[in-house]
């Protein structure tokens, strides 16, 4: 059973998602459930700092979730909840005046497909009958906090990708007919390849995507093209890349039907945003806007979504240290109706 | 069932702990598995940095853990681990080597308690067969990146913790006479009670502790007196004394069985730890040096503990926020047995 496929029985019942100007100015931007739609603003939603604007994202996307539902906060057994910046605290603020039992994670970006992981895995045990996940992250905060001061404008390496301003939350729920299903998980293994450009991203999260894509497929006899779609967050232009090559020379064809989140969130060229999106918000914004939309229509009718994620820190980068990455994955299937 | 009692049906089957001289000088300083002996040499166990020395502790403590019940790690269906470094880096680096699968959380100082909830949700939901959760701190890491360079040498609060240099992990399967058991786990809400001085965490953790507490023993019709020992981890003298006040308000005597992990792990007159222990480590390797053993050998029957996190980060703080807390539960019995 170690490192094996994880059987799950529980659906997605809505989303909520939240992102800011650039976002919104992108290829998805009219999918988006709220957006900042002015321009030069810093995406504060209201707040007086960055910090606490992505709470504020937060605090919205699991509202915008929960009314899609037609449920109130006490209707959640737990909320999953994490984010990048120190402490998640964007998680910690942002959730707080909801009440709800609360588990706080950490995966970086694959924070999203953590929390839906171990949501699925609550409903399916049946230890829980409602349980809500929720990410986020917000460009200006994750930049100060990781990079330079925001005024500092240093040149950007053409592998380096955009923190999303984003947030989004999933109500997950006893399976039911008529509902998104999530029938598989595969927890991540952290994995080493010796990265340490923090420039790229994608190159250090790649492997540990190819690893537990490759598990999964052997686990369960399948191949990339079994599946309508199969989608990582966020490896960026040069880590999807990567990726294809490595389970190439594992004998997997990814195929047409692979693409990655942070690929799809922002017009690369116009937008300026280099391997394209980055963050715990953009795979989750991705998903609660597109994909998820797509499932409940029938339009995908498989599809695989894994999470990565970077588990290192600026101090860690300083000593020296390589960029370990991780890869969580689900399965996600259209209602049975549909 | 939202907010309430989650029954858990899973065994505790061994620890190990991993601390520093200051906790080996303590009075539990001969219980820990693995100890710093000689004082003065930065508990470095054989790093270049406090921030590789605190994952070096993760690793030990998991690997003692593991072989104490004779396992391999890929015997382990997951692990659950957190620390305090920003991104919770030293886990990551920590269990790098064991490839196993990996859930990454971030709750303070109750992220012992969070990841062995986590874990015997995981087990009793028949998800998986046997899971590891580790937590460790290192007061060097923590003092320069929550409060000041190490050599500052500022004044400390009274009511100030002293930030525990330890690891603890534990093996979580499934249940068996003859093993110690966790039957019920409740899982905290984030509460603010405004407390904003950070040299004052027992205050700000005390209303979620009690929070926890009051919802656990209204949902169990049960009172402090019907346990043998009730642990919060970690609140130090000040929150301790906070909690009693707060739970006599509220109907609660806690009695002469109630005590915290942060008051067990020093002498603090001798040792000038004024309010005594915190960090990750703090209640994990008190759990896993005293608690747990007392248990295996019936000395406690059954008994209550409480992890409470404190939910900010320095930003947060001197951008003027609230302190917000969380206490998770897990309620622990002596083996059927003895």
């Amino acid at each position: 059973m170690a490192a094996g496929v994880i059987p799950l029985d529980a659906s997605l019942y809505g989303g909520g998602s939240v992102v800011g100007y650039k976002e919104y100015e992108g290829p998805l931007g009219k999918l988006f459930d709220y957006y900042n739609d002015r321009k030069n603003d810093g995406d504060l939603f209201g707040q007086v700092s960055f910090e606490g604007a992505e709470a504020q994202m937060q605090h919205m996307a699991l509202g915008c979730a929960l009314g899609k539902c037609a449920l109130e906060p006490d209707a959640l057994d737990a909320v999953f909840a994490g984010d990048l910046q120190n402490q998640c605290t964007a998680s910690a603020y942002g959730l707080l005046s909801y009440g709800v039992p609360y588990f706080g994670l950490y995966g970086a970006c694959s924070t999203m497909v953590e929390g839906l992981l171990l949501s699925s895995m609550c409903i399916s045990g049946k230890l829980m009958r409602r349980c809500a996940a929720i990410a986020s992250s917000h460009n200006s905060s994750a930049e100060r906090q990781y990079r330079t001061p925001l005024g500092y404008g240093g040149q950007r390496s053409p592998t380096a990708q955009w923190t999303v301003t984003g947030a989004a939350s999933f109500i997950v729920g006893e399976s039911a007919v008529g509902q998104v299903q999530i029938v598989n998980g595969m927890v991540g293994i952290v994995r080493d390849m010796g990265i340490k450009d923090t420039s790229n991203m994608g190159a250090a999260m790649a492997p540990a995507a190819a690893d537990t894509l490759c598990r999964f497929f052997a686990a369960t006899n399948t191949h990339p093209a079994d599946y309508d779609g199969i989608f990582t967050g966020d490896l960026g232009c040069e880590g999807r890349a990567i990726l294809r090559d490595l389970m190439r020379i594992e004998g997997y064809d990814m195929g047409d039907g692979y693409n990655d989140c942070g690929c799809l969130i922002y017009d690369n060229e116009k937008q300026d945003t280099h391997a394209g999106g980055s963050g715990c918000g953009c795979s989750a914004v991705v998903l609660a806007a597109d994909l998820f939309p797509k499932l409940q229509r029938g339009e995908y009718k498989r599809i695989l979504l894994m999470g990565t994620g970077a588990l290192m820190n600026p101090d860690s980068i300083k000593q020296g240290r390589n960029i370990p990455g991780i890869g969580h994955l689900i399965e996600l299937r259209a209602p049975q109706n549909v």
